[in-house]
């Protein structure tokens, strides 16, 4: 047992670095004035280093190796070894040569990218891409896969996660979501233009601290910020803190975005505090995490009894901009399915046209099918062809997103798996809650919160997120119960039958 | 070269955790929920720890003494060396056992002298501070020291200060100072019950940006909060705090924190950025960073011209609050002198003796010559001695300091070090500025300010502080340009003569 008490401590010390890591990035993004960039980047970078030098020490790995063979240990023991050891020895596989030329070119990308993206030329971005599509080849094969080397890029993000596994999931979303979308298309005749009036900065900060309170979000152990973009970011499961961004000239940016990192950072609420600095005090994965942002976005924070229950009390906040408006015509709005430039502002369905057009193109370029080059055409084409949408320029298209120029690839489809995930979450939810529907529509989410924090958050990586899922659902993820959410809240709103 | 170059690499690692501790330190006292505590408590130990093993490498040791003897050197570079090999070899004193009983020992006491404070019962603090005084006077012996023990002390806040040194400067205070307090407090008639009105949060905190921008504080590299009590604290010149705490029915808590930090960050803001990670980019004691505080708070923030100018200004915030008073009301006022049991809250003139009193028990405690036991009676005969107060209780007596808690012996006197400098500095300022009276009058405070940053802030470590002090002003330290200071002032005041 010493040597699991030495591991603990180990493995803590190192936690402790990347949590303060994010203390000082979350700082980055909210507070920090102007100037403070240059040395924030240079002792990011410190603490980067330090973090990796104690990941990979050789004292630490012989304590893994150790313990993994271990057999008195408990279950959640060995699990947390088995997963120390796992990213142990990820980690080693990188060389510092290697980890040192990705830092040199994710920061030169990252420059080229902000330019390219200012001037709406792709070509200034190209090189950067270029080469960091060639050091993603080089670490695919660094790191192994069975058979498609982007599977070793989906496993950093989504550990087990294959290729094939999205291949299929995007058949799904060809043959059944898009034919369904093209549907809506031609019915869409809703409303939504009151969204884009005037709403004053303090008063939609005050409905999002209203909203993030009626979640169970606790402020003992969290606070809010402005932000450019809205995140989430904790440093313990007693302090996981959210941000949004407001703009007075669109409601829906706060809203959704507040509902959203709320889920997030419910999650990290919902950890174990025991469980700290181990694999067991850790989120599973990116999809998981998105399937906790998308259930409380989209599930509960775009449902019809949601709507009713809250928007007497966004209209006792805007009377006068929301006089001609009531919960029905809200919803309706809230739920407008319509094709659009930028993935961020995508509704729920069309979102995934948008991550299918990014997979398809990240594949396609780590298999050699796709060249850089060709990049703008593809992406200008597959608009065209999945959202029948002309792409005005680059900035708006090839340009828009920040992962590729921050080096991440594979990222782009855990958000699918996200909402898929929530959908067939919330559908079991549904089943073990007496009257879900009539809990929201009165308030009450804690039931809610207390399902997804015993199925869950309690949870940590105690399971894999495909043995989670069959866990709580009975089943792998399967794409129906997303398509059945879909045909039966969109045909209503559409009035398709 | 090379050597130099690695030295400096490894500085500025060890200067980084040191940085990244700050934020950290700083979220905690400005943002951080209730609940987050327990675990940036420990990641601050784990990045204080990762600090100190970087500090007390042997591969750095060898580093430096190999740069000690390198001649080919510049001054500067020279002057980094032997400083960082001081701050090496001392940190290499100390045994890993001493630093973690030490730990223990501040973490008991911290506990006890808050439930003591509470409770108003020195006794139940005395145990902690007993253990905590053994440890320092262990201190003492395993660091060295010429004459008395306690020179090991201040030496760790005000590098080469000795007790002989503190000695005469408050034996300048008991024969000069003392006498000429008595003889105000004879005259005293001010009326200051204005300040305690009720003034609104918002106006006094728009108020205090306007004094800081007015100061040439850069808020695109700093930013001010609110929190408990006021503190400065920096990352990098690029990103230099403060904070203020605002009491809606004492207007001068705000006004005279703001400038005083303010005074602090303007230092940090004038540090050469090229120069961070080593000596020459840090502040050369707490006695000199104190006089940037004092000079701005008191020789300016205190002076009529000060006010000449900016009474109109709060007028403006505050017209109805202030509508019979005039800036030489609110100068005087403002200069209020007046014995009182708190430090925190003494003029500036009294604050001393509460320092003299402090440094009198410290020394007696440490040279054996007082007991913790006798502590709670000595402290009240001293305020009866020098203040003429009597001391109702522990809690606004012998407990009110944070600083022993913390095992924090030797700090006292840098206080009133840093006013003795800060006058002798503002005297010298008067005499190389035209018309500088003027031009504060005037609100034209930026030739003050390049001047200290000229004569001080640029230079970083680069001097000791008895001979930067030398350099300014062409001789050491010397007690009568603040008494020359306050009697020209006070005596205008209270019309004395």
């Amino acid at each position: 047992m010493d040597n699991y008490k030495d591991y603990l401590k180990y493995s803590k010390k190192i936690y402790d670095v990347y949590m303060s890591m994010s203390v000082l990035n979350w700082d980055m993004e909210t507070h920090m004035p102007k100037n403070g960039n240059k040395f924030r980047a240079q002792q990011l970078s410190t603490l980067a280093k330090i973090a990796y030098d104690l990941s990979t020490n050789d004292k630490y790995g012989n304590l893994l190796n150790k313990l993994s063979k271990d057999q008195s240990l408990s279950f959640d023991e060995k699990r947390n070894i088995f997963l120390s050891n796992k990213e142990y020895l990820k980690k080693k596989k990188y060389s510092i040569d290697f980890v040192e030329r990705q830092s040199l070119l994710v920061s030169q990308a990252f420059k080229d990218w902000r330019i390219a993206k200012e001037k709406s030329e792709f070509k200034i971005f190209k090189e950067s891409l270029e080469n960091l599509i060639e050091l993603r080849k080089e670490e695919c094969e660094l790191l192994g896969y069975d058979n498609h080397p982007y599977d070793a890029l989906l496993d950093k993000y989504e550990p087990n996660l294959t290729t094939k596994d999205v291949d299929l999931i995007f058949s799904d979303v060809k043959n059944q979501l898009v034919p369904f979308i093209n549907k809506i298309s031609i019915n869409n005749n809703i409303d939504d233009s009151f969204f884009y009036q005037h709403f004053d900065h303090k008063k939609q900060w005050d409905f999002g601290i209203d909203l993030l309170k009626q979640m169970g979000y606790d402020f003992n152990s969290g606070r809010q910020d402005i932000s450019a973009h809205p995140f989430s970011s904790h440093f313990s499961p007693e302090d996981a803190r959210v941000t949004t961004r407001i703009d007075e000239n669109n409601l829906s940016e706060m809203i959704w975005s507040c509902i959203h990192e709320g889920g997030h950072a419910l999650y990290e609420q919902g950890i174990l505090p025991e469980n700290y600095g181990t694999p067991l005090g850790n989120s599973i994965s990116l999809g998981i995490h998105e399937s906790q942002s998308r259930l409380w976005e989209n599930h509960v924070g775009r449902s019809l009894p949601y709507w009713k229950n809250n928007f007497s009390l966004l209209k006792s906040y805007f009377p006068k901009e929301l006089s001609d408006i009531n919960y029905e015509l809200f919803y309706d709005a809230c739920n407008n399915v319509k094709s659009s430039l930028i993935r961020t502002n995508a509704d729920e369905l069309t979102y995934h046209l948008h991550v299918l057009i990014r997979y398809e193109i990240e594949k396609g370029l780590i298999e050699d099918s796709i060249q850089v080059s060709d990049l703008p055409s593809i992406w200008n084409d597959l608009y065209k062809k999945y959202l029948n949408i002309d792409v005005p320029n680059d900035s708006v298209g090839v340009l828009q997103d920040i992962h590729w120029s921050h080096g991440s690839f594979g990222y782009f489809p855990t958000y699918t798996l996200g909402s898929f995930y929530a959908a067939q979450f919330y559908y079991q939810a549904s089943k073990e809650i007496n009257d879900l529907n009539i809990k929201i529509e009165n308030g009450n989410m804690k039931e809610l919160l207390n399902w997804l924090r015993d199925k869950i958050h309690v949870h940590g990586e105690r399971y894999d997120a495909k043995v989670l899922c069959q866990k709580i659902t009975g089943e792998e993820l399967n794409f129906r119960f997303f398509m059945e959410y879909a045909k039966e809240k969109y045909s209503n709103i559409y009035k398709l039958n």
